[in-house]
């Protein structure tokens, strides 16, 4: 093999180390997702307790993918679709960590519902989650596999995300105006609602990204809303 | 001059156009929060409407700018400072992005409050919206002058922005419980001092990247909150 074919074999496995990291910090978020809701659903504080240590590895593992990504800017000095990529990877990077953040904010207001009596049996928040969940994992699979048709699907999804916030926005206020005892738990499911529609939009703009980097298309900003172009 | 001098100056030319033009989108993002703020407090729908070709003009320079940046990634190949910098410079420009998302969503709740009676007189969201407004144009300050010293200043700044929400929060919340008919009103006002929190930790992210850029430290993860490091 020449010095050429060495540093690009090099280069490769560095790019399939740095996706390899990438689906393992989606798994920790989808995990801290997971036990934050829950937590919430079994009124279990130290299973939204569980999700604080796994933010700490998120948080480190951006910051050595970013270290990762930058090395490998600086030494290859990488072009066209390698260059394309590895910003990418970085975005993706700081959607994952903006994931975790977000299922830290629902563990925090998990620990204050499961000091309270419970306002309702919770049932739909994590059908919600899971749409959530789902979208998170499909939008890193089309990244690391460059699947243009699984990054649509996700953004396709995203209004079912949207859906459960509407109708569970509409149920919390039935019970706010029936009983203004219930206001305080009502408002914290709502904003745990308000959480995961925020993880939709992140997987959402993980898609967009990797249509970006595959087909070097900006779908960011289409000047009608995807709805009508459906 | 030779050749590489020439080179070097071009190069230089095209950091100091970028760092305009991210000044430029910083500025019109600040008046996006305004507008929809102020059309809030007028009763103003005209006003809050205003917010929203200015969000396309927005994303329109965010594709640009990230053109610019990774034109300049591959046809310069830059090493250190200058590559740090333009990776700074893309982080920055995606934040500014979603602040004026923000914006945005501020000005689609202004829409849908200006059609009912106020609440209340509207004196602290605008003191709260000025915080977030000056964080945002100190951050990018900080930004272009690589001043590390403004951008700390950024993130100590967050904290009366969080004092503010909180503040808010409570008093909404005796809205609420003592007349149920002002439920809907009070979250919507309850989900604009959400959403301009966030855009004080999208200041604070922009003030933290400064840091790493200049400093080469990451302060975006200390093991302590920042609360205990003061």
């Amino acid at each position: 093999l020449g010095e050429d074919a060495v540093e690009r074999h090099h280069f490769e496995q560095e790019l399939q180390r740095l996706n390899g990291r990438i689906i393992e910090m989606g798994s920790k978020a989808e995990r801290m997702i997971h036990a934050a809701v829950q937590g919430l659903v079994d009124h279990n504080a130290a299973l939204a307790q569980s999700v604080m240590p796994l933010e700490r590895e998120v948080n480190h593992m951006q910051v050595e993918n970013d270290e990762i990504a930058l090395k490998l800017l600086a030494t290859q000095q990488p072009v066209a679709t390698d260059l394309r990529f590895l910003v990418s990877a970085m975005k993706v990077n700081s959607e994952l960590e903006r994931i975790s953040d977000q299922a830290v904010n629902i563990a925090e207001t998990t620990l204050i519902l499961v000091k309270e009596p419970p306002l309702k049996r919770i049932i739909d928040l994590p059908l919600m989650a899971r749409e959530a969940m789902d979208m998170l994992r499909e939008s890193l699979e089309s990244f690391v596999k460059h699947d243009v048709i699984l990054a649509k699907g996700v953004i396709m999804k995203d209004d079912r995300v949207d859906a459960f916030k509407d109708q569970l926005f509409r149920e919390l206020l039935t019970y706010m105006i029936s009983d203004g005892s219930t206001i305080p738990r009502a408002i914290s499911l709502l904003l745990i609602t308000r959480n995961l529609e925020r993880i939709g939009d992140q997987a959402t703009n993980i898609a967009e990204e990797v249509i970006y980097m595959v087909e070097g298309r900006d779908v960011r900003h289409p000047e009608k809303p995807p709805k009508d172009k459906v």
